[in-house]
Protein backbone atom coordinates (compact mmCIF):
# COMPACT_ATOMS: atom_id res chain seq x y z
CA UNK A 1 0.00 0.00 0.00
CA UNK A 2 1.53 3.21 -0.91
CA UNK A 3 -0.87 5.39 1.45
CA UNK A 4 -4.44 5.49 3.14
CA UNK A 5 -6.24 8.57 4.43
CA UNK A 6 -8.93 8.10 6.69
CA UNK A 7 -11.50 11.07 7.84
CA UNK A 8 -8.86 13.63 8.50
CA UNK A 9 -5.20 12.18 8.25
CA UNK A 10 -2.86 9.48 7.03
CA UNK A 11 -2.96 6.29 8.82
CA UNK A 12 -1.17 3.29 9.17
CA UNK A 13 -1.78 -0.04 9.74
CA UNK A 14 -5.38 -0.68 11.13
CA UNK A 15 -8.45 1.96 10.76
CA UNK A 16 -9.91 3.16 13.83
CA UNK A 17 -13.61 2.54 12.82
CA UNK A 18 -16.60 3.02 14.43
CA UNK A 19 -18.48 -0.42 15.30
CA UNK A 20 -21.68 0.95 14.23
CA UNK A 21 -20.09 2.40 11.01
CA UNK A 22 -22.84 2.00 8.42
CA UNK A 23 -20.22 1.25 5.85
CA UNK A 24 -19.46 -2.02 7.50
CA UNK A 25 -22.87 -2.80 8.87
CA UNK A 26 -25.12 -2.17 5.92
CA UNK A 27 -22.63 -2.01 2.75
CA UNK A 28 -24.01 1.81 3.12
CA UNK A 29 -21.67 3.65 1.01
CA UNK A 30 -20.24 4.46 -2.31
CA UNK A 31 -16.90 3.95 -4.02
CA UNK A 32 -14.53 4.91 -6.70
CA UNK A 33 -11.35 2.72 -8.36
CA UNK A 34 -9.05 5.26 -10.19
CA UNK A 35 -6.06 4.52 -12.21
CA UNK A 36 -2.88 6.32 -11.37
CA UNK A 37 -0.27 6.61 -13.69
CA UNK A 38 2.99 8.28 -12.49
CA UNK A 39 1.16 9.87 -9.78
CA UNK A 40 -2.11 11.31 -11.99
CA UNK A 41 -5.54 10.20 -11.32
CA UNK A 42 -6.77 9.35 -14.95
CA UNK A 43 -10.51 10.80 -15.78
CA UNK A 44 -10.71 11.99 -12.27
CA UNK A 45 -13.09 14.44 -12.61
CA UNK A 46 -15.00 11.85 -14.46
CA UNK A 47 -15.05 10.01 -11.57
CA UNK A 48 -15.75 12.66 -9.07
CA UNK A 49 -18.54 13.69 -10.92
CA UNK A 50 -19.94 9.88 -10.79
CA UNK A 51 -19.28 10.32 -7.00
CA UNK A 52 -20.66 13.40 -6.29
CA UNK A 53 -24.35 12.67 -8.14
CA UNK A 54 -24.22 9.08 -6.55
CA UNK A 55 -23.88 11.01 -2.94
CA UNK A 56 -26.29 13.28 -3.66
CA UNK A 57 -28.98 10.69 -4.70
CA UNK A 58 -28.09 8.79 -1.06
CA UNK A 59 -27.94 11.74 0.67
CA UNK A 60 -24.18 11.52 1.47
CA UNK A 61 -22.62 15.35 1.98
CA UNK A 62 -19.43 15.06 2.33
CA UNK A 63 -17.78 17.84 3.06
CA UNK A 64 -16.13 19.44 0.57
CA UNK A 65 -13.24 20.86 1.99
CA UNK A 66 -12.21 17.35 3.95
CA UNK A 67 -12.59 15.80 0.60
CA UNK A 68 -9.99 18.27 -1.21
CA UNK A 69 -7.75 17.89 1.60
CA UNK A 70 -7.82 14.04 1.47
CA UNK A 71 -7.71 13.96 -1.82
CA UNK A 72 -4.52 16.25 -2.38
CA UNK A 73 -2.46 14.64 0.89
CA UNK A 74 -3.47 10.67 -0.65
CA UNK A 75 -1.63 11.90 -4.06
CA UNK A 76 1.10 13.12 -2.03
CA UNK A 77 1.66 9.40 -1.02
CA UNK A 78 2.19 8.31 -4.88
CA UNK A 79 5.47 6.04 -5.14
CA UNK A 80 4.29 3.74 -8.41
CA UNK A 81 4.27 4.12 -11.84
CA UNK A 82 0.88 2.12 -11.76
CA UNK A 83 -1.35 2.81 -8.49
CA UNK A 84 -5.00 1.95 -7.83
CA UNK A 85 -6.76 5.27 -6.05
CA UNK A 86 -9.96 4.22 -4.29
CA UNK A 87 -12.04 6.30 -2.74
CA UNK A 88 -14.55 5.06 -0.33
CA UNK A 89 -17.42 6.73 0.77
CA UNK A 90 -19.68 5.40 3.97
CA UNK A 91 -22.55 6.59 5.89
CA UNK A 92 -20.92 6.75 9.02
CA UNK A 93 -23.05 6.94 12.27
CA UNK A 94 -25.90 7.23 12.65
CA UNK A 95 -28.95 6.91 15.51
CA UNK A 96 -30.95 3.65 14.77
CA UNK A 97 -32.95 2.78 11.41
CA UNK A 98 -32.23 2.49 8.04
CA UNK A 99 -33.67 5.78 7.07
CA UNK A 100 -31.79 7.70 9.72
CA UNK A 101 -30.56 11.10 9.05
CA UNK A 102 -26.72 10.84 7.92
CA UNK A 103 -24.51 12.69 10.28
CA UNK A 104 -21.01 12.57 9.76
CA UNK A 105 -19.67 10.25 6.64
CA UNK A 106 -16.93 8.69 6.52
CA UNK A 107 -14.06 9.42 3.76
CA UNK A 108 -11.43 7.00 3.54
CA UNK A 109 -8.92 7.17 0.61
CA UNK A 110 -6.40 4.40 -0.25
CA UNK A 111 -3.28 4.15 -3.24
CA UNK A 112 -1.74 0.59 -3.70
CA UNK A 113 0.50 0.00 -6.31
CA UNK A 114 -0.72 -2.76 -9.41
CA UNK A 115 0.68 -4.33 -12.44
CA UNK A 116 -1.52 -3.37 -15.27
CA UNK A 117 0.30 -6.29 -17.17
CA UNK A 118 -1.02 -9.08 -14.54
CA UNK A 119 -4.32 -8.41 -16.06
CA UNK A 120 -5.31 -10.89 -18.82
CA UNK A 121 -5.93 -9.39 -22.47
CA UNK A 122 -8.37 -11.52 -22.97
CA UNK A 123 -11.15 -13.23 -20.75
CA UNK A 124 -14.04 -16.42 -21.00
CA UNK A 125 -16.81 -15.71 -19.79
CA UNK A 126 -19.22 -18.19 -18.36
CA UNK A 127 -23.23 -17.00 -17.65
CA UNK A 128 -24.17 -16.27 -13.87
CA UNK A 129 -27.89 -17.03 -12.29
CA UNK A 130 -26.93 -14.30 -10.16
CA UNK A 131 -29.13 -11.13 -12.10
CA UNK A 132 -28.44 -7.69 -11.95
CA UNK A 133 -31.65 -6.09 -10.60
CA UNK A 134 -32.36 -3.16 -13.18
CA UNK A 135 -35.49 -2.26 -10.55
CA UNK A 136 -32.97 -1.19 -7.83
CA UNK A 137 -31.07 1.97 -7.73
CA UNK A 138 -28.25 0.19 -6.58
CA UNK A 139 -27.29 -1.09 -10.22
CA UNK A 140 -26.14 1.97 -11.60
CA UNK A 141 -24.55 2.85 -8.47
CA UNK A 142 -20.99 2.21 -7.56
CA UNK A 143 -21.93 1.05 -3.75
CA UNK A 144 -20.37 -0.85 -0.75
CA UNK A 145 -23.01 -3.46 -1.61
CA UNK A 146 -21.09 -5.92 -4.02
CA UNK A 147 -22.93 -9.22 -2.85
CA UNK A 148 -24.15 -9.83 -6.20
CA UNK A 149 -21.12 -9.24 -7.96
CA UNK A 150 -18.85 -11.47 -5.55
CA UNK A 151 -21.68 -14.32 -5.80
CA UNK A 152 -21.60 -14.30 -9.29
CA UNK A 153 -17.64 -14.21 -9.90
CA UNK A 154 -17.19 -16.97 -7.14
CA UNK A 155 -20.15 -19.06 -9.09
CA UNK A 156 -18.14 -18.70 -12.50
CA UNK A 157 -14.49 -19.88 -10.99
CA UNK A 158 -13.17 -22.89 -12.21
CA UNK A 159 -14.88 -22.17 -15.58
CA UNK A 160 -14.51 -18.75 -16.61
CA UNK A 161 -12.46 -15.90 -16.06
CA UNK A 162 -15.36 -13.66 -15.12
CA UNK A 163 -19.22 -13.80 -14.94
CA UNK A 164 -21.39 -12.34 -17.54
CA UNK A 165 -24.63 -11.20 -15.83
CA UNK A 166 -27.85 -11.23 -17.18
CA UNK A 167 -30.43 -8.33 -15.69
CA UNK A 168 -33.66 -9.79 -14.42
CA UNK A 169 -35.92 -9.55 -17.79
CA UNK A 170 -33.11 -11.93 -19.66
CA UNK A 171 -30.73 -9.78 -21.23
CA UNK A 172 -27.03 -8.68 -21.10
CA UNK A 173 -26.37 -6.55 -18.56
CA UNK A 174 -22.59 -6.80 -17.69
CA UNK A 175 -19.90 -8.59 -16.21
CA UNK A 176 -18.99 -8.67 -12.36
CA UNK A 177 -16.02 -6.37 -13.15
CA UNK A 178 -17.19 -4.23 -16.47
CA UNK A 179 -19.19 -3.32 -18.86
CA UNK A 180 -19.91 -5.34 -21.75
CA UNK A 181 -19.78 -4.00 -25.78
CA UNK A 182 -20.27 -5.89 -28.54
CA UNK A 183 -19.35 -5.04 -31.71
CA UNK A 184 -20.99 -6.06 -35.11
CA UNK A 185 -19.48 -4.69 -38.81
CA UNK A 186 -18.87 -0.75 -37.64
CA UNK A 187 -21.86 -0.98 -35.21
CA UNK A 188 -20.79 -0.83 -31.54
CA UNK A 189 -23.36 -1.68 -29.04
CA UNK A 190 -23.38 -1.75 -25.02
CA UNK A 191 -26.81 -2.07 -22.66
CA UNK A 192 -27.87 1.34 -21.37
CA UNK A 193 -28.00 2.32 -17.92
CA UNK A 194 -31.50 1.20 -17.16
CA UNK A 195 -31.14 -2.19 -18.16
CA UNK A 196 -29.19 -2.30 -14.31
CA UNK A 197 -25.41 -1.47 -15.58
CA UNK A 198 -23.12 1.06 -13.99
CA UNK A 199 -22.53 3.78 -16.23
CA UNK A 200 -18.71 3.14 -16.28
CA UNK A 201 -16.18 6.09 -16.70
CA UNK A 202 -13.97 4.08 -19.71
CA UNK A 203 -17.31 2.91 -21.34
CA UNK A 204 -18.31 6.72 -21.64
CA UNK A 205 -15.62 7.89 -23.37
CA UNK A 206 -15.92 5.14 -26.04
CA UNK A 207 -19.41 6.23 -26.14
CA UNK A 208 -17.94 9.53 -26.86
CA UNK A 209 -15.40 9.27 -29.13
CA UNK A 210 -16.77 6.45 -30.82
CA UNK A 211 -17.89 8.54 -34.02
CA UNK A 212 -14.31 10.17 -34.33
CA UNK A 213 -12.87 6.55 -34.62
CA UNK A 214 -15.12 5.40 -36.49
CA UNK A 215 -18.23 3.40 -35.09
CA UNK A 216 -21.74 3.48 -34.86
CA UNK A 217 -22.20 3.67 -30.93
CA UNK A 218 -25.46 3.26 -29.65
CA UNK A 219 -26.77 2.17 -26.46
CA UNK A 220 -29.04 -1.20 -27.23
CA UNK A 221 -30.89 -3.65 -25.56
CA UNK A 222 -28.86 -6.83 -25.94
CA UNK A 223 -30.02 -10.23 -25.72
CA UNK A 224 -27.59 -13.10 -24.97
CA UNK A 225 -27.09 -14.51 -27.81
CA UNK A 226 -26.50 -11.52 -29.94
CA UNK A 227 -22.98 -12.21 -28.06
CA UNK A 228 -22.37 -15.84 -30.24
CA UNK A 229 -22.99 -13.96 -33.50
CA UNK A 230 -20.85 -10.73 -33.06
CA UNK A 231 -17.32 -9.50 -34.57
CA UNK A 232 -15.97 -8.82 -31.32
CA UNK A 233 -17.29 -8.63 -27.65
CA UNK A 234 -15.35 -6.65 -24.82
CA UNK A 235 -15.15 -5.52 -21.32
CA UNK A 236 -14.28 -1.89 -20.16
CA UNK A 237 -13.49 -0.64 -16.97
CA UNK A 238 -11.41 2.28 -16.04
CA UNK A 239 -8.17 0.04 -14.77
CA UNK A 240 -7.81 -2.53 -17.52
CA UNK A 241 -10.18 -0.35 -20.07
CA UNK A 242 -10.71 -2.99 -22.94
CA UNK A 243 -10.35 -6.80 -22.53
CA UNK A 244 -11.48 -8.94 -25.27
CA UNK A 245 -13.98 -11.86 -24.84
CA UNK A 246 -13.35 -14.72 -26.06
CA UNK A 247 -15.79 -17.29 -25.04
CA UNK A 248 -19.02 -16.83 -23.56
CA UNK A 249 -20.40 -20.19 -22.00
CA UNK A 250 -19.22 -22.95 -24.29
CA UNK A 251 -19.15 -21.24 -27.07
CA UNK A 252 -16.41 -19.48 -28.73
CA UNK A 253 -17.36 -15.21 -29.07
CA UNK A 254 -15.57 -12.16 -31.00
CA UNK A 255 -12.54 -13.21 -32.99
CA UNK A 256 -11.80 -9.23 -33.81
CA UNK A 257 -8.72 -7.97 -32.21
CA UNK A 258 -9.81 -4.90 -29.92
CA UNK A 259 -6.15 -4.18 -29.24
CA UNK A 260 -6.11 -0.77 -30.93
CA UNK A 261 -9.30 0.17 -28.97
CA UNK A 262 -7.31 -0.14 -26.10
CA UNK A 263 -4.36 1.59 -27.23
CA UNK A 264 -6.97 4.47 -28.44
CA UNK A 265 -9.02 4.69 -25.14
CA UNK A 266 -5.04 5.13 -23.10
CA UNK A 267 -4.68 8.05 -25.38
CA UNK A 268 -7.36 10.39 -24.50
CA UNK A 269 -7.62 12.16 -21.12
CA UNK B 1 -23.45 0.19 24.12
CA UNK B 2 -22.55 -3.39 26.22
CA UNK B 3 -19.98 -4.38 24.87
CA UNK B 4 -18.20 -5.12 21.70
CA UNK B 5 -16.28 -8.10 20.71
CA UNK B 6 -13.79 -8.07 17.59
CA UNK B 7 -11.26 -10.92 16.46
CA UNK B 8 -10.39 -12.08 19.59
CA UNK B 9 -11.17 -9.50 22.51
CA UNK B 10 -13.26 -7.04 23.63
CA UNK B 11 -12.88 -3.33 22.46
CA UNK B 12 -13.94 -0.13 23.84
CA UNK B 13 -14.01 2.65 21.27
CA UNK B 14 -13.36 2.01 17.89
CA UNK B 15 -12.37 -1.24 15.69
CA UNK B 16 -8.66 -1.83 14.54
CA UNK B 17 -9.94 -2.64 11.21
CA UNK B 18 -7.79 -3.45 7.94
CA UNK B 19 -8.50 -0.56 5.74
CA UNK B 20 -9.17 -3.68 3.21
CA UNK B 21 -11.69 -5.91 5.44
CA UNK B 22 -13.80 -7.06 2.82
CA UNK B 23 -16.69 -6.17 4.87
CA UNK B 24 -16.15 -2.48 4.59
CA UNK B 25 -15.15 -2.68 0.95
CA UNK B 26 -17.52 -4.69 -0.65
CA UNK B 27 -20.50 -5.43 1.97
CA UNK B 28 -18.91 -9.24 1.67
CA UNK B 29 -20.49 -10.51 4.47
CA UNK B 30 -23.19 -11.61 7.05
CA UNK B 31 -25.17 -10.81 9.70
CA UNK B 32 -27.61 -11.61 12.97
CA UNK B 33 -29.77 -9.36 15.16
CA UNK B 34 -30.88 -11.33 18.16
CA UNK B 35 -33.19 -9.97 21.15
CA UNK B 36 -31.54 -10.43 24.44
CA UNK B 37 -33.72 -10.58 27.48
CA UNK B 38 -32.35 -10.36 30.67
CA UNK B 39 -29.16 -11.86 29.40
CA UNK B 40 -30.78 -14.43 27.45
CA UNK B 41 -30.55 -14.56 23.36
CA UNK B 42 -33.81 -15.73 22.44
CA UNK B 43 -34.21 -18.28 19.46
CA UNK B 44 -30.63 -18.48 19.46
CA UNK B 45 -29.89 -21.95 17.48
CA UNK B 46 -32.35 -20.87 14.51
CA UNK B 47 -29.96 -17.89 14.01
CA UNK B 48 -26.93 -19.37 14.29
CA UNK B 49 -28.26 -22.04 11.73
CA UNK B 50 -29.28 -19.57 9.70
CA UNK B 51 -25.91 -17.71 9.82
CA UNK B 52 -24.24 -21.19 9.19
CA UNK B 53 -25.79 -22.60 6.68
CA UNK B 54 -25.58 -18.70 4.74
CA UNK B 55 -21.60 -18.67 5.88
CA UNK B 56 -20.99 -21.95 3.90
CA UNK B 57 -22.99 -20.75 1.19
CA UNK B 58 -20.64 -17.61 0.50
CA UNK B 59 -17.72 -19.34 1.33
CA UNK B 60 -16.83 -17.45 4.66
CA UNK B 61 -14.97 -20.00 7.04
CA UNK B 62 -15.16 -19.15 11.02
CA UNK B 63 -13.68 -21.08 13.04
CA UNK B 64 -16.63 -22.51 15.74
CA UNK B 65 -13.86 -22.45 18.82
CA UNK B 66 -13.14 -18.28 18.49
CA UNK B 67 -17.06 -18.19 17.49
CA UNK B 68 -17.72 -19.92 20.74
CA UNK B 69 -15.67 -18.21 22.88
CA UNK B 70 -16.63 -14.66 21.22
CA UNK B 71 -20.43 -15.56 21.77
CA UNK B 72 -19.05 -16.31 25.17
CA UNK B 73 -17.55 -13.29 26.55
CA UNK B 74 -20.21 -11.06 24.84
CA UNK B 75 -22.89 -12.10 26.63
CA UNK B 76 -21.04 -11.79 30.05
CA UNK B 77 -21.50 -7.81 29.01
CA UNK B 78 -25.34 -8.37 29.12
CA UNK B 79 -26.58 -5.60 31.13
CA UNK B 80 -29.88 -4.38 30.46
CA UNK B 81 -33.24 -6.18 30.54
CA UNK B 82 -33.26 -5.42 26.81
CA UNK B 83 -30.62 -5.89 24.30
CA UNK B 84 -29.95 -6.69 20.94
CA UNK B 85 -26.61 -8.81 19.87
CA UNK B 86 -25.66 -8.44 16.35
CA UNK B 87 -23.23 -10.96 15.06
CA UNK B 88 -21.15 -10.01 11.97
CA UNK B 89 -19.18 -12.02 9.79
CA UNK B 90 -17.18 -10.49 7.03
CA UNK B 91 -14.76 -12.09 4.61
CA UNK B 92 -11.88 -10.51 6.29
CA UNK B 93 -8.93 -9.43 4.07
CA UNK B 94 -8.40 -11.11 0.52
CA UNK B 95 -5.99 -10.88 -2.67
CA UNK B 96 -7.02 -8.66 -4.76
CA UNK B 97 -10.21 -9.95 -7.03
CA UNK B 98 -14.07 -10.45 -6.47
CA UNK B 99 -13.80 -14.15 -6.13
CA UNK B 100 -10.63 -14.74 -4.47
CA UNK B 101 -10.09 -17.06 -1.69
CA UNK B 102 -10.92 -16.06 1.72
CA UNK B 103 -8.72 -16.56 4.20
CA UNK B 104 -9.04 -14.81 7.76
CA UNK B 105 -13.18 -13.95 7.76
CA UNK B 106 -13.32 -10.79 10.66
CA UNK B 107 -15.68 -11.78 13.09
CA UNK B 108 -17.74 -9.21 14.80
CA UNK B 109 -20.12 -9.51 17.98
CA UNK B 110 -22.05 -6.11 19.46
CA UNK B 111 -24.19 -6.24 22.47
CA UNK B 112 -27.12 -2.50 22.41
CA UNK B 113 -29.65 -1.99 25.18
CA UNK B 114 -32.92 -1.08 23.38
CA UNK B 115 -36.28 0.27 25.00
CA UNK B 116 -39.15 -2.77 22.84
CA UNK B 117 -41.83 0.09 23.82
CA UNK B 118 -40.36 2.20 21.49
CA UNK B 119 -41.23 -0.06 18.28
CA UNK B 120 -44.68 1.28 17.15
CA UNK B 121 -47.29 -1.17 17.88
CA UNK B 122 -48.55 -0.44 13.91
CA UNK B 123 -46.94 1.29 10.53
CA UNK B 124 -48.27 2.40 7.73
CA UNK B 125 -46.21 1.39 4.61
CA UNK B 126 -45.75 2.99 1.33
CA UNK B 127 -44.54 1.28 -2.13
CA UNK B 128 -41.04 1.64 -3.03
CA UNK B 129 -40.18 1.39 -6.46
CA UNK B 130 -36.66 -0.48 -5.27
CA UNK B 131 -37.73 -4.06 -6.34
CA UNK B 132 -36.33 -7.15 -4.39
CA UNK B 133 -34.22 -9.40 -7.03
CA UNK B 134 -35.81 -12.51 -6.62
CA UNK B 135 -32.84 -13.71 -9.32
CA UNK B 136 -29.78 -12.91 -6.40
CA UNK B 137 -28.96 -15.48 -3.21
CA UNK B 138 -28.71 -11.63 -1.29
CA UNK B 139 -32.66 -11.59 -1.20
CA UNK B 140 -32.68 -14.66 0.74
CA UNK B 141 -29.43 -14.40 2.74
CA UNK B 142 -28.70 -11.51 5.60
CA UNK B 143 -25.51 -10.00 3.70
CA UNK B 144 -23.66 -6.51 4.66
CA UNK B 145 -24.93 -5.62 1.00
CA UNK B 146 -27.92 -3.72 2.61
CA UNK B 147 -28.16 -0.65 0.08
CA UNK B 148 -31.27 -1.49 -1.50
CA UNK B 149 -33.30 -1.33 1.46
CA UNK B 150 -31.75 1.65 2.88
CA UNK B 151 -32.95 3.30 -0.39
CA UNK B 152 -36.26 2.36 -0.06
CA UNK B 153 -36.55 2.96 3.76
CA UNK B 154 -35.69 6.57 2.75
CA UNK B 155 -37.50 6.80 0.01
CA UNK B 156 -40.79 6.77 1.46
CA UNK B 157 -39.87 9.21 4.63
CA UNK B 158 -41.70 11.55 5.38
CA UNK B 159 -44.79 9.26 4.13
CA UNK B 160 -44.99 6.30 5.69
CA UNK B 161 -43.02 3.91 8.26
CA UNK B 162 -41.97 1.90 6.15
CA UNK B 163 -41.92 0.87 2.84
CA UNK B 164 -43.01 -1.94 1.08
CA UNK B 165 -40.89 -3.92 -0.92
CA UNK B 166 -42.44 -6.01 -4.60
CA UNK B 167 -40.19 -8.34 -5.94
CA UNK B 168 -39.23 -7.99 -10.05
CA UNK B 169 -42.48 -9.77 -11.02
CA UNK B 170 -44.52 -7.06 -9.07
CA UNK B 171 -45.64 -9.23 -6.25
CA UNK B 172 -45.16 -8.61 -2.19
CA UNK B 173 -41.98 -9.37 -0.90
CA UNK B 174 -41.33 -7.78 2.40
CA UNK B 175 -40.70 -4.76 4.39
CA UNK B 176 -37.11 -3.24 4.70
CA UNK B 177 -37.03 -4.57 8.15
CA UNK B 178 -39.68 -7.54 8.55
CA UNK B 179 -41.47 -10.40 6.58
CA UNK B 180 -44.96 -10.05 5.33
CA UNK B 181 -48.10 -11.69 6.38
CA UNK B 182 -51.56 -11.64 5.46
CA UNK B 183 -54.91 -12.74 7.42
CA UNK B 184 -57.55 -13.96 5.45
CA UNK B 185 -60.06 -15.43 7.64
CA UNK B 186 -58.21 -18.56 9.15
CA UNK B 187 -55.28 -18.45 6.36
CA UNK B 188 -52.29 -17.20 7.00
CA UNK B 189 -50.42 -16.45 3.97
CA UNK B 190 -46.50 -15.10 3.33
CA UNK B 191 -44.26 -15.12 0.22
CA UNK B 192 -42.41 -18.16 -0.31
CA UNK B 193 -38.65 -17.63 -0.08
CA UNK B 194 -38.05 -17.80 -3.75
CA UNK B 195 -40.12 -14.95 -3.81
CA UNK B 196 -36.79 -13.01 -2.73
CA UNK B 197 -37.00 -12.84 0.79
CA UNK B 198 -35.47 -13.57 3.98
CA UNK B 199 -36.84 -16.73 5.69
CA UNK B 200 -37.05 -14.56 8.77
CA UNK B 201 -37.12 -16.93 12.03
CA UNK B 202 -40.23 -14.93 13.44
CA UNK B 203 -41.76 -15.61 9.94
CA UNK B 204 -40.51 -19.42 10.87
CA UNK B 205 -42.03 -19.84 14.00
CA UNK B 206 -44.95 -18.59 13.02
CA UNK B 207 -45.41 -21.16 10.42
CA UNK B 208 -44.66 -23.79 12.24
CA UNK B 209 -46.87 -22.90 15.24
CA UNK B 210 -50.03 -21.56 13.08
CA UNK B 211 -51.85 -24.55 12.99
CA UNK B 212 -51.55 -25.49 16.70
CA UNK B 213 -53.00 -21.30 16.78
CA UNK B 214 -56.04 -22.41 14.75
CA UNK B 215 -54.27 -21.02 11.28
CA UNK B 216 -54.11 -22.23 7.71
CA UNK B 217 -50.58 -21.01 7.03
CA UNK B 218 -49.06 -20.84 3.26
CA UNK B 219 -46.45 -19.85 1.37
CA UNK B 220 -47.99 -18.27 -1.42
CA UNK B 221 -47.74 -15.88 -4.12
CA UNK B 222 -49.32 -12.32 -3.28
CA UNK B 223 -50.24 -9.84 -5.24
CA UNK B 224 -49.90 -6.24 -3.95
CA UNK B 225 -53.68 -6.07 -4.13
CA UNK B 226 -54.53 -8.78 -1.55
CA UNK B 227 -53.25 -6.66 1.23
CA UNK B 228 -56.14 -4.34 0.96
CA UNK B 229 -58.46 -7.04 0.97
CA UNK B 230 -57.22 -8.83 3.79
CA UNK B 231 -58.82 -8.99 7.65
CA UNK B 232 -55.07 -8.35 9.03
CA UNK B 233 -51.74 -7.21 7.25
CA UNK B 234 -48.33 -7.78 9.97
CA UNK B 235 -44.68 -7.47 9.89
CA UNK B 236 -43.06 -10.07 11.67
CA UNK B 237 -38.87 -9.89 12.53
CA UNK B 238 -36.64 -11.42 15.61
CA UNK B 239 -36.84 -8.17 17.46
CA UNK B 240 -40.78 -6.19 16.71
CA UNK B 241 -42.33 -10.06 16.61
CA UNK B 242 -45.18 -8.62 15.26
CA UNK B 243 -46.17 -4.98 14.01
CA UNK B 244 -49.49 -4.18 12.55
CA UNK B 245 -49.96 -2.46 9.14
CA UNK B 246 -53.10 -0.30 8.99
CA UNK B 247 -52.68 1.40 5.57
CA UNK B 248 -50.60 0.60 2.08
CA UNK B 249 -49.79 3.31 0.27
CA UNK B 250 -53.22 5.99 0.65
CA UNK B 251 -55.32 3.03 1.14
CA UNK B 252 -56.67 1.34 5.06
CA UNK B 253 -55.17 -2.11 5.45
CA UNK B 254 -55.81 -4.85 7.92
CA UNK B 255 -58.10 -3.78 10.79
CA UNK B 256 -58.27 -7.15 12.99
CA UNK B 257 -55.99 -6.88 16.01
CA UNK B 258 -52.90 -8.83 15.80
CA UNK B 259 -51.77 -8.12 19.42
CA UNK B 260 -52.95 -11.89 20.28
CA UNK B 261 -50.58 -13.51 17.73
CA UNK B 262 -47.23 -10.84 19.20
CA UNK B 263 -48.32 -12.61 22.79
CA UNK B 264 -48.08 -16.02 21.25
CA UNK B 265 -45.01 -15.77 19.69
CA UNK B 266 -43.46 -14.18 23.10
CA UNK B 267 -43.99 -16.88 24.62
CA UNK B 268 -42.29 -19.55 22.23
CA UNK B 269 -38.47 -20.42 22.57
Amino acid sequence: VSGVWFNGELVEGPLALAPTDRGLMLGDGLFETIAVRSGTAMWLDEHLARLSAASAELGLDVDADVFGLGLGRIMQCSEAPHEILRITVTRGVTPRGLAAPTQAPSLLFSLTPFEPAKFPPSVRLATSTVRRNEFAPSSRLKTLSYIDAIVAAREVVGKADDALMLNTSGRVACSTVGNVFVLKGKTLMTPAVGEGILPGIARAKILQHAAAWGFDAREEQIEPCALLDADAVFLTNSLRLVTAVTQVDDKTAGGVSVIDLKKKLESIS
